[in-house]
């Protein structure tokens, strides 16, 4: 059986070798890269059993997600579809003052035009766990409808359904995001949300933790998660109120910290590990992330460990 | 003063590295790759003045593709644009049995909304000659109106106006193909057309020499050029019929051998030679083009000089 | 239900760029390359269902070939071992009169210690067909074994077992190679033997057809398939001989063409197609296979369709 | 109409990869580099419209420069000579204690005879400002001759020369340098100097800002700017003194920096912009170049100003 | 005549690229790596005339080896074997918390049969010195007894005997280490030792001046060199304590730090410098190695001195 | 003792990877590549004792030459100068048409100023043999006279001499090499010589065996060897003409062809070996290094004697 399902969109990620610019590269880079299969390779690198569910173009470059995702072991359940394109997106990395810039050009991909009729709706509604993002609905209005269906329909059958809200603002106005979402929200037990989201987006103010309790008054949430980049991310949970410091890291790799705190930190809530200890392997596997290129996190359960008992996985000979 | 002015998409290509596959490659090399930026960039190479007119986003993938054909020299004379994407397509190549293969990627490019208005009109007007292709119209219903239009001003101006009808498959069907070209017909002194499309696209039948005879009649073009793939091309003008061999070439680098044709027959056409010299040279860089990487004939006059008179242009010590 | 199961070793390769040399080169290309899981993947491309299943040391270098055969969609099902190294190979390729060089360093894999009690005997018992090759039981004593029990295992679960003969001068002497199979062959339904290897080590003599025969019905084989390198392969079954020419192929990427025939061959039988079928689809996909770079043969049921029908898949625009 | 015209040698730079070797590497990475095309890169990415004046081999190396700095916008007008070299230089690049390393392979390039009489003149004439550097007069006796009649030329017709001091100690000795620059400094404009030039080669003392207003005054400049490294730099103006502080930029890619200093400047200062907000200009530009790889500021304006502004161009999704 | 002969096992590194995953690369590095080869090569590259014998398969794979090492100078003395095999290294690079991996692969190398008869036992006899480390006897029993021969020789004819105890925990335990390297020791004129290993392996505690003091005077070390990672390096000589600060340096490439240490030290000593000019020349070795890629420090004394006196080697224009 | 000692110029050869072109590439791949350095390599790797002697900048570029050579087992002995730089040469390789491209940038090398004073000529004089090419005395006047000098003293301490004519018509004209090489020739005893070479710049015409018995008659030379391009090699030696057919093999690397020809002669000739065994090896290695990158010969005995057995070094497994 499925530990955990996602569905969302995989980009082919084009990035120039080291720190070239896009303008003036030869090559690129070619990478998978998307929030919920970032989600689901993390946990099943880390222990799950994990499939992830969506719409590709029936080309090479569809295979060439598919075939990254699955050489993580993460199971791939795919629309195969004729029609629409593969999504890509730009990203050039460089250091202070440069910093990183993307390009999406995922306009019209394949998934926007998904819907719950010819995606694997049984697998969610019989695995443990349902994971999307608010990228998804965001992508287009077909998707709106199908995450509402499909969380609905995970909700339904007593699997436990998590929603990292992800804004993004190159695809939505704040106030669009608003009203979805919370259209969305009543169907989500663990929610995930930046500060900065809760407070551009969500409209709310105020300190960390009071953000977080509020959330998840209003929403009933199990779990309300509200992670704030260095600074030590908030769990309410049970009406509790956890804290986990942030464990330091480079900031080689920074694209998919979020991700990574995301799969770190379902591998263990989903196997049925206490709250804490969830947030800890969370903060563990987004540390160990900035060190890795690409979006992935290419871990270890023992090179997480590693992290949090505050060493580093360095050379024993 | 401008001797050329080509007008159409400029695609970034991308393909994976030597005869790798799409589907597993970690890097694709990139390069501009468009058919009327392929003739300006030979044009300009073998001695003509070259400026290509296109519609590009304003970033820097859009900027990659400017660069690349600005380092050959060409002018570019872009409308820069926040909407629309850059097109691109996948190229994989590969030897028997596998061969090539191509993935376009390149719907909602930028170019697909370009108007005259925004356009450089008057560049094509007081130019020398004005040369599109056959792909160009075929990209969207505005562009159709846009060429028709671009056409219309060079005749109106005297511009001498060339016109490939590079039929693509991917992008129209014949009938539509035949009904539009017949109505650009009118406005093109110099048409260029490989016999498969003049039979499958124009509905031709017969030998060579009689579709090429009856074309030329028919549509009144100052010159029709009739390419044969490794058959001589034939040329008719003023009533007479020119036949050019092929040169021996690898089939190393086929992608833009017809392009590289095109070019090296306006480099020499619109600088005054007769119709048997720049046949001779469009032979020539066809065949150079085919033992250089990407889809632009990378040549020197002094190269397409030496293949014209049976040499290679191989290591003087 | 798994189609089909194949075991054995699977080795990093690791190969120069180009035609490089082993001796000058500075970095050199890595991939999964094994006879088993090979055709593994080939029958996954191919439309079936398949396993490999191996031992493997427990670490990154053993992760990285899983990582490989997943991506084209293979279950892998591994023995994680403490013990016992990553086999690999080191190929370098070069044009004539170089050719190509192989230098094995697969002493102490961790396979070389599988025993049946640690196998997923019941995944064999349970799949439409198992294979496996005449290297597994050249490994080591305790795999001449286990090859024994799994092959007997699968005959008596009525579960089809391929054999292919594959005999590496570098791992056994012919007559000890001889001895080992002969105990093997009566559990095995197709077998699959290069003529040389017929002759060199099984003795025997004559003309290829009478080959064939001989070794159906001595064996007893459901089907017997010689391959004779660009001649034709021919096959017994049902006491008709049938003879199946080669496609012509460049001869760039020669590694893995006989793991791509068997490939071929089996993804269409074991799915109940007849042995002419099955033979044509396998002599297509060795032939696409030496274009490819790699041991392993990464086509498409399109592709291989394409050079049975005599052509090849190349531009269509 | 040209804003810029800049004049000087452009050489080949030859890298390493990464952080290799020159004596130990493989492969090379190729870049053109020069004081002054550098500048008029970075203008003509900043909004000017600059052409590079030079004299370079008529051959494929030559053109690897011309086709480099023309993918940037920047005109080439070029004598193509058939005698002089390339110039080279080998850079390689470490961290510490390592550091950098130059080693210059320039001597006899085709610019070392470049004479007014067969260099576009005129251009210099028309356009707004000259830029060179005392790079140029060093390279050899006759572009000594050379450089001064240019500049001669320049004040002339009132164009804005502006120059930097540039000190090579490779190419020439203090003292030399010191006579030949100030004969050449009543023709100029703009002056730039860095502090450790204005003591080693034209002898000041004391403090910065004095410098500063001593060289302003004793040859009447219109701007005097005193560069300092990581301190502020000054620049002396109509008789006041402004200082800019540098923008806190990574140490990743060194070479290029003040010629992207230079070219901020101009690229306001040219196009009418004060002397304080040029001087902001030129250390944004400088800042983000530290950042991009080779000598060339691959910059836009977004980018400056989002320096100036004190942020990063950091992901924006 | 030879000035310093060594002996011990060389390995094929194998690294991703930058900082790349060794499960998920496509391409290793490759380059010679091992402690002894190590110390030869700095010893020449600083104005020795080393020679490294070993025993190597003979093969392109062996070749690789003694190639890069000969590149540098080192003459390779080698007994090419048909038997055993190329030991290897994986090694990845992360920043932190990711750090470095190693992966041995080096049981049943050829040098582990290695026997006095058939090495060269009279070049070390005839040489000014000797080097080998704990990481030989430690590889096999036979170059436990190897080792012990070859020290004994060369002390009996009055070589200077180095040794690095550089314990490996991968390749035996503290205690059976501690009983071999007692035994050898009686032979060793100057050791060198990391406190810690000088802690777990031969159990000394207490202050580190006091540890390097005890095992000279326990031993009669003609120079006792112990090494603290950061912290100063000690040495005993005649009775007196010398400490050495380290030099600040990059953590870029760590690999190979204590044997360009020791390298650097050898080639002072060896020439006939004192221990304290020989432990700056150590510390400024190991600062500069640092920053270069791979196990080998590729410096020269230029460099070395340039490190001492306190600069970098940085862009002299 | 030394077998062969060579003298000559060796360049870094500069090439754009696989068969891009000089002027767009971005990186060029590094070699070292010089006619007589290229024999000594092919000759050691062939069995002999090889020394290369020659002037080099003191700098890590000329050191990239000695390290590679050294890679292969020559001795370098080398003059290190601050003065003179080092010699590069740019490649470009493609298919037919455009064939292969070199540009020359040798002009003022350190070793145009090489005299017999600071050169070893001890060491040839003590040599068995001695090797070098018309293309030294064309590189300056200083090295006319001194070849001459190296030649004499070679004669009179009897080394046998070797002289390859080479003619390099980028570096002289046909009747000034003609009069210098007449001058060498009294002091040649083996002399190679292309056919095309005999005719356009020894004035020789007719047949091939009458020019090669002419030379060796009119000059006493020991071997006199007429090479043919893809036709048989003639030899004359002690009155008999011997004719050597070439092996079949790829063009895929050509430059060098020549001197392996005369690396694989002088490797058995020197070693005692008959004129017929000679010339069979000289035409094995120099059909195997077609299928090599760069100039230099990378083979083993075991290869060329498999060329000359009439196979290939194919896969054996």
């Amino acid at each position: 059986m499925t530990d955990l399902v996602t569905f969302g969109e995989t980009m082919l990620r084009l990035s120039p070798p080291g720190d070239e610019r896009i303008e003036t590269a030869d090559q690129y880079v070619v990478r998978a890269a998307g929030a919920e299969s970032n989600v689901a390779v993390a946990t099943q690198r880390l222990g799950l059993d994990a499939t992830w569910v969506s719409k590709l173009p029936d080309s090479p470059v569809g295979r060439r997600v598919t075939g990254e995702l699955a050489s993580h072991g993460v199971e791939t359940d795919i629309v195969w579809s004729d029609e629409g394109r593969q999504g890509t997106y730009y990203l050039e990395s460089g250091e202070s003052p440069r910093g990183n810039n993307v390009i999406y050009d995922r306009a019209d991909a394949a998934v926007t035009t998904a819907t719950p009729d010819e995606l694997p709706v049984d697998r969610i509604r019989s695995a443990s766990a349902f994971h999307t993002t608010g990228i998804t609905p965001a992508l287009s209005e077909t998707l709106e409808v199908t995450t509402q269906t499909l969380l609905e329909a995970a909700a339904d059958a007593g699997t436990l359904t998590s929603f990292d809200v992800n804004y993004r603002s190159k695809l939505w106005e704040p106030e669009v995001a608003r009203e979805t979402l919370t259209e969305l929200f009543p169907h989500v037990d663990v929610l995930i949300v930046a500060q900065r989201d809760a407070e551009n987006v969500l409209g709310r103010t105020g300190e960390a933790a009071s953000i977080a309790r509020e959330l998840a008054e209003e929403f009933d949430f199990e779990v309300t998660i509200l992670t704030r980049g260095s600074e030590p991310a908030l769990a309410v949970a049970d009406g509790t109120t956890h804290e986990q410091p942030t464990f330091e890291a480079t900031s080689a790799h920074p694209v998919g910290t979020g991700d990574s705190f995301v799969g770190g930190f379902l591998s263990q809530y989903v196997a049925g590990e206490s709250v804490e200890t969830a947030l800890e392997y969370a903060a563990g596997t987004a540390a160990l992330k900035r060190s890795i290129p690409g979006d992935i996190a290419v871990v270890t359960p023992t090179e997480v460990a590693a992290v949090i008992e505050g060493g580093t996985a360095d050379i024993s000979r």
